[in-house]
């Protein structure tokens, strides 16, 4: 792999830069997550979404516990190189509370309303705890 | 408008969020930028996207230079409440580099490759300089 100019992670609050997972097909956007150059690095030579998990504060592959994994078809990069596209084929659901999508909610001024159906229990995902 | 537990601006960066603008038709994503409560709270009211721009450190209501305004048909936020989605309507580009939309190159193994074509000259939105 050559030397590649973008995405310039040096842009990233502590080397972090967002990335957007969407649905190749739909159009639908799945979720945002952040990347450093390690998981970016990883995403490229999987072919896998791999994140960097600021909770865990570790490399987190999408769907390594649920099993949800996004196969990475493309990857594109904005004008300031610091977002990152990546249009995915997603398994199952994006979303741990069990929606396709993490954006299952509506802004409305009386409140959030929900405006997608779960397609999986999260329970069936993590397990009861 | 009634209080609202969403989106958190608590959970950003200096209150910053990131803000995915999607064109509402064709599901393209065409850019993102950040918003902090007041640049949200100014989208709501105006009905037009307004950010909180990082290099001017001011508010930013897209398309105050270019025209290149978006009409914000729908408000969506993810399950961690951090991540703002705009459904909108782009008037011209999204793009200061006069693309649709910011991500118009493709990463790959051998450098970025240009994916779109430019709908109209930068230097026509913002004179030469």
């Amino acid at each position: 792999m050559k030397n590649n100019d973008l995405p310039d992670f040096d842009k990233g609050v502590n080397g972090l830069l967002p990335a957007i997972a969407q649905d190749r097909h739909s159009g639908e956007v799945l979720m945002v997550a952040y990347m450093n150059r390690h998981a970016f690095n990883e995403t490229v030579r999987t072919g896998f979404a791999v994140y960097y998990s600021r909770s865990k504060n570790r490399l987190w592959p999408k769907g390594e516990t649920s099993g949800h994994y996004q196969r990475v078809r493309e990857i594109l990069v904005d004008c300031d190189a610091d977002t990152i596209l990546l249009k995915v084929d997603q398994v199952g659901a994006a979303c741990h509370q069990g929606y396709k999508s993490c954006f299952f909610r509506k802004w409305t001024p009386d409140g959030p309303e929900t405006v997608d159906k779960r397609l999986i229990d999260p329970n069936e995902i993590y397990g009861e705890n």
